[in-house]
C-alpha cells in the first residue's frame, strides 16, 4: 500500500483489513513505517505499518498483496523491482489490477504462485435467464453511483446472515470480492457480449443456497456504466438492496456535474429494467444501505430517517449501525 | 461464403453485397459454382459464384472478406488452407470473427494486410456523457431482438438522407457496418468498463454532423444481451427508431420461452432507460422500422396498420417499402 495508507487509492486494502478471513501480517507504506494502521490513520486494526518487502519477509509473511488501485489502472514502473524481490524470495502475489502479472514476471516464480483476479476466463456463455428458474432469493446490490458501498454493505449482510446460520452465498464481481472470497468474475474486464453469461454462470454456481447475495457494479445513474444491466440479466435478481453516498447529490469526478436522480425514481428504474426478460415478476427493492461516512451521527440518523419516510424502506448505514434491519428485511421478504 | 449463400449464417456476405461500395467480383461457394447469387439463391445481384480461391484470384479479386459467421464464432480448421492460400498470392483479408488472424497469419503477409475488424483498440476513455452536449439529432437503432434488422434499417435511412443531402453520418458498432465503413466499434468484444466509453468516442468523431445515425446491437428485451445499456449512456441518444420482426412473438433461439414485451411497453422502457445520466430529456421514439420478412404484403401492411394504431408512430418495412415515411420523421422531429 506504498503511499495509499491514507488515501482512498487503498481500497483494495482497506478491503482486505476489513474483510480477509486470512491473518495479515503487516502493510507496507514507508511514510508509517513502525506504527500499526490505528496510530498511522485510526483505523482499528493493529496490523504493523513497515517500509519494504525485506521487512515483510522477515515477519514470515506469504503473499504479498497489491494494495492499490494506481489512478488509471496503470501499472506503476517504480513497482518492477519491489515485485520481483518479492517473488524471488518465494512470496506468492495477488494482484487485482487489470495487468497480466504471469506474463511479466512468471518466470520468476518457483513453487510461488501469480493470481491475476481480474483476468477473465477466455470465454463465458450466453446468459439465456437460466437464473429465473431458481426457487432462491438472488439480492443484487445496486448502487447511485460507483463507490457508494455496494461490496462492503453486500460482505457484512453476508456475514451478518452466515453467522445466523443461514443458507447464503455470495458471488463477487469485482476484484477485491474475488480476492476475499477466492473465486467471482471480474465483470469490468469481459467483452460486452459475455457479460450476462458470465453473471448468470457465477449465480448458478451458488443455486443451491436459499440466499445469494450478488456484489453490485456501477450504476444506472452513471453515463460510464455498463455494469448493472448484465449484473440484473444475468442473475434474475429477485430484490435489489440500494446503496448510496447521503452526503452526495451528484456523480462522483469526472461527471459530477451529472445530478442523482430522486432514490424513488432511481428505484423504480432498477425494478422497471429487471420486469422483462423471462423473469414473471421484477425485482423488489427491499432495503437501503446508507453510506453515511462524513455525517455526524445525528446527521446520518435525520438522513435515514427522511429516506425511509421518502421510500417506505428500511434504510440503514450497515457500518455505523450494523446489519440487523436489513438482515430482517432479506428474512421476510 | 463456402457453405453459407443459401443460409442465415452468411449475414457478413449478405450486408457487403447489399451495401458495399466496392464491386464484389465473386462469390465462393462451391455448391453454386457456374451460377450468379440470382439464378443461386434468387437475391438480386448478377455476381458469379465460384468454388474457389484459386478461381477469385483469376477474376482478379483484390481482397477476400469471410462471408460467414460460423456457429459459436469459432475459426473453422478447413479455413486454414484457403486462407493461408489466398494470403501467399496476395489477397488481403477482411475478417469479422473474434479471432485475431494477423497473429495466426500474419508471418504469411508480404505487402498485402488482414483486417481484423473486430479487435477493439487496447482501451477508450470513461464515458461522461459528452455526447450530451452535441447539437444534433442522434438516433439509435434499439430492437426487440438481436438480428432484428437494426443494421440494415440503419443503412438504409443512412443512404437515403445522403442521397437527399443530408448532413449525416453513421457510426458502425458490429462487424459488418464497421467493414462496410471503414471505421466503427466492435462493441460486443469491448470491456464492460470501457463500452459506453467506446460508443461515446465513435460519436464524438461525428460530432460535426446534423444528423448521426447510431448502429445498435442486442435489445433491452434479451436477457443476454447488455449492448443497448451503453449505446443509450455514450450516444446520449435524442432519437430512437425501434427495429422489430413482424412475425416474431418470442425471441431467437436461445430464449426462444421469453415473450417479446408489447411494443408500447418496450419503447417506454428504452426511454426512460435514456432519461437520467446527463441528458436533460429523454430520447423520443420516433419510427418503427418493421421486418415483414416471411409475412405476404397484405399482410405485411396490415401489421404496419396494427403497429402504427397501436402505437401512433410512423411504421414501414423499409426494404419492402421505401425509406421515405421514416425519413420524413427524422426530418421533421
Amino acid at each position: 500500500m506504498e503511499g495509499a495508507l491514507d488515501n482512498d487509492s487503498g481500497k483494495m486494502g482497506f478491503g482486505l483489513m476489513r474483510f480477509s478471513k486470512h491473518p495479515i501480517v503487516c502493510v507496507i507504506d514507508s511514510k508509517y513505517q513502525g506504527k500499526t494502521v490505528e496510530e498511522a490513520v485510526g483505523l482499528p486494526y493493529s496490523i504493523p505499518v513497515v517500509s519494504s518487502v525485506e521487512e515483510a519477509l522477515h515477519l514470515k509473511s506469504k503473499v504479498m498483496v497489491l494494495g492499490i488501485a494506481p489512478s488509471g489502472g496503470k501499472f506503476p514502473d517504480v513497482w518492477e523491482k519491489p515485485i520481483a524481490f518479492a517473488l524471488e524470495n518465494g512470496l506468492s502475489l495477488i494482484n487485482g489490477l487489470h495487468d497480466d502479472l504471469n506474463s511479466r514476471f512468471g518466470h520468476l516464480l518457483g513453487k510461488n504462485k501469480i493470481w491475476d483476479v481480474r483476468q477473465p476466463k477466455s470465454s463465458y456463455p450466453i446468459a439465456t435467464a437460466r437464473a429465473a428458474k431458481l426457487n432462491n432469493k438472488r439480492i443484487l446490490m445496486i448502487g447511485t453511483d460507483m463507490a457508494s458501498g455496494k461490496m462492503t454493505a453486500g460482505l457484512e449482510l453476508y456475514a451478518a446472515l452466515k453467522s445466523k446460520g443461514a443458507d447464503v452465498g455470495f458471488v463477487p464481481t469485482g476484484q477485491i470480492g474475488i480476492t476475499l472470497m477466492g473465486s467471482g468474475i471480474p465483470l469490468d474486464a469481459i467483452k460486452v457480449d459475455q457479460a450476462a453469461g458470465a453473471v448468470e454462470e457465477a449465480v448458478l454456481a451458488e443455486k443451491d443456497r436459499s440466499i445469494i447475495i450478488i456484489e453490485g457494479q456501477g450504476s444506472l445513474a452513471h453515463p460510464g456504466s455498463t455494469a448493472t444491466l448484465p449484473l440484473i440479466r444475468g442473475s434474475q435478481a429477485t430484490h435489489f438492496i440500494l446503496c448510496h453516498k447521503a452526503a452526495h447529490t451528484h456523480l462522483r469526478f469526472p461527471v459530477s456535474h451529472v445530478p442523482i436522480p430522486p432514490l424513488d425514481e432511481f428505484i423504480q428504474l432498477n425494478e422497471r429494467v429487471s420486469h422483462v426478460c423471462g423473469s414473471q415478476n421484477r425485482a423488489k427493492t427491499i432495503g437501503i444501505a446508507l453510506n453515511t461516512v462524513g455525517l455526524t451521527q445525528d446527521e446520518a440518523l435525520k438522513k435515514i430517517n427522511e429516506i425511509e419516510n421518502m421510500t417506505g424502506l428500511p434504510t440503514t448505514d450497515v457500518v455505523r449501525f450494523g446489519t440487523e434491519k436489513l438482515v430482517n428485511s432479506i428474512s421476510t421478504s
